[in-house]
């Protein structure tokens, strides 16, 4: 399958390794110039959980690709994707497929304006990557080969086998990938847990072991995710509040290894002034409980704060 | 007027000096015993609205005085109240006033407890007073002659008799004090001011100035004295939301000069860890909206903040 992966961050690079190296035709796409560079001349360096490689692969700036693909992977930072998608927008005709694996929600209204709702495959991955130092471009590190879920947007027969055609194809590059049919579930789960996790812990700058030892947390957890669960209902996804509530403290608890980071939004902003994805996220619930006049409360206060945060931090 | 002030903090000793002066009976009761020691060694100084002067006043512990006082002012801290009171309660006779100066909602329930409430009378002033060193004993400054307002509990004509005896004998020590009627009104007021400016301040971690141009501030304000105002209606007090929050945005402005102070919680919790009084503001509504059944989010999540903040800075 030949593939354009949008946006080669840790993420992007990760996913476009692993593609690479089983075979496929892949190519990244990215505006950081160094990095584009150092890639095309000495190769992506890649600490694949625990095994140093390097993959010989193609990058460009988008602007700079202009060959026609099967597939565009999205791996944009939330807030870039809009532009992104204006940059490539070239490589979006009428039969090319996009599948989108960003954190967060809204996006397909974003991707909407750029290709028919039918060549969108929205996914959601449990696998983090992180440059492995910072500033270094074409070295990327992830530690392990995480699940990957991903369905198509607008149901039909020729939707569903080109969506189990992306599943095969990251699936046999190493990466478990399954084609499921409860997609959007899995995204406001995944966004449940960032829309807590991240954002707490971003406003009181604390990890998630301390933040869940934190008196009272629970309901508020508990009554943020009332909030998600009320917006979701409204686009036809039913959310458990009570396991979904279960299911973001146990990221709090001592027997959790993970407990004691720092969730990706706290180092995005606290550490390095970088703005927030919060508007796909508890901004998303907020914005569109104004549209539908339905109170949300706790996510138009933790929005507020967050994007406080951010003015105070002068983050960009 | 034979007055003991119970709290001889920064306030306390700026208010004990006032009256000292002015020629009343006035004894400081206070826990800090090298405070006490000190005043009762060589003076309290006080930088009073810019000059230096000492007071020759005595000092006791709370448990050592037992003479009979006319008045007990109450100048603790909110969290201290009780436990002071319980350690004074030998001075509380039948007939000993107490009026109850401190900042925050929910004291005369705690007040009640010790005295009829027919003895009490609560008040509001806008004098600030600081310790001059931090941790130097028998030192304080205040810089500005700030209005008090006082009124009696319970009506009757010798409450408001001695009401305004004990206004007329603060007037006349120097700071200006009226005998109002609506004293729970202005309790509210000031109220809101702390709950939006001390809790959000301490929150983001931002002066007043700043706390004012972050995006969507006025809203979260709005609806942090909506939540107010519906708790304050169940005691009989009505709040003009949208006045109280023009009220409280004023602070945040560029022509108010205190804009760029950090508030006096900020300074407790952020710089020096300790405790914060947020129970007596947005915590007092929080929890009597869950005791009235009334929905009070905003109020809710700060609370549940500003303690997360506590325990995450092992705040004492």
């Amino acid at each position: 399958m030949k593939i354009a992966i949008a946006g080669a961050g840790a993420m992007g690079c990760s996913y476009g390794h692993m593609l690479k190296q089983a075979g496929n035709d892949v190519v990244l796409l990215d505006n950081w110039e160094d990095h584009v560079n150092k890639i095309n001349e000495s190769g992506l360096k890649v600490n694949e959980v625990g095994q140093e490689k390097v993959t010989y692969i193609k990058a460009y700036k988008p602007s700079d690709y202009h060959e026609k693909v099967d597939l565009v992977i999205v791996f944009t930072k939330s807030l870039q994707l809009n532009s992104f998608l204006q940059q490539i927008k070239h490589l979006l005709t009428e039969d090319t497929k996009v599948l989108c694996l960003l954190n967060g929600l809204g996006h397909i209204e974003t991707l909407s304006q750029y290709t028919h709702k039918e060549n969108i495959y929205m996914g959601v991955t449990v696998v983090t990557a992180r440059f492995t130092n910072v500033n270094e471009p074409a070295n990327v590190s992830f530690s392990s080969y995480g699940k990957t879920e991903i369905e198509n947007v607008v149901s039909s027969k020729e939707a569903e086998r080109f969506g189990k055609l992306i599943a095969q194809t990251i699936n046999d590059s190493g990466l478990p990938c399954e084609f499921v049919d409860n997609i959007y579930w899995s995204i406001w789960r995944k966004a449940c847990l960032n829309g807590c996790m991240n954002s707490l812990c971003t406003i009181l700058d604390s990890n998630m072991l301390d933040l869940g030892k934190i008196n009272n947390i629970e309901y508020i957890i508990n009554s943020v995710i009332k909030e998600f669960a009320a917006i979701a209902s409204t686009e036809g996804i039913s959310l458990d509040i009570d396991e979904m509530t279960k299911f973001v403290m146990s990221f709090t608890a001592e027997t959790f290894s993970g407990a004691k980071h720092f969730p990706s939004m706290h180092q995005d902003l606290i550490r390095n002034h970088r703005l927030t994805e919060v508007d796909y996220l508890n901004g998303y619930v907020s914005r569109r409980g104004k549209e539908l006049n339905i109170p949300t409360p706790f996510n138009d206060l933790i929005t507020v704060l967050v994007h406080g945060k951010e003015y105070l931090l002068q983050a960009k």
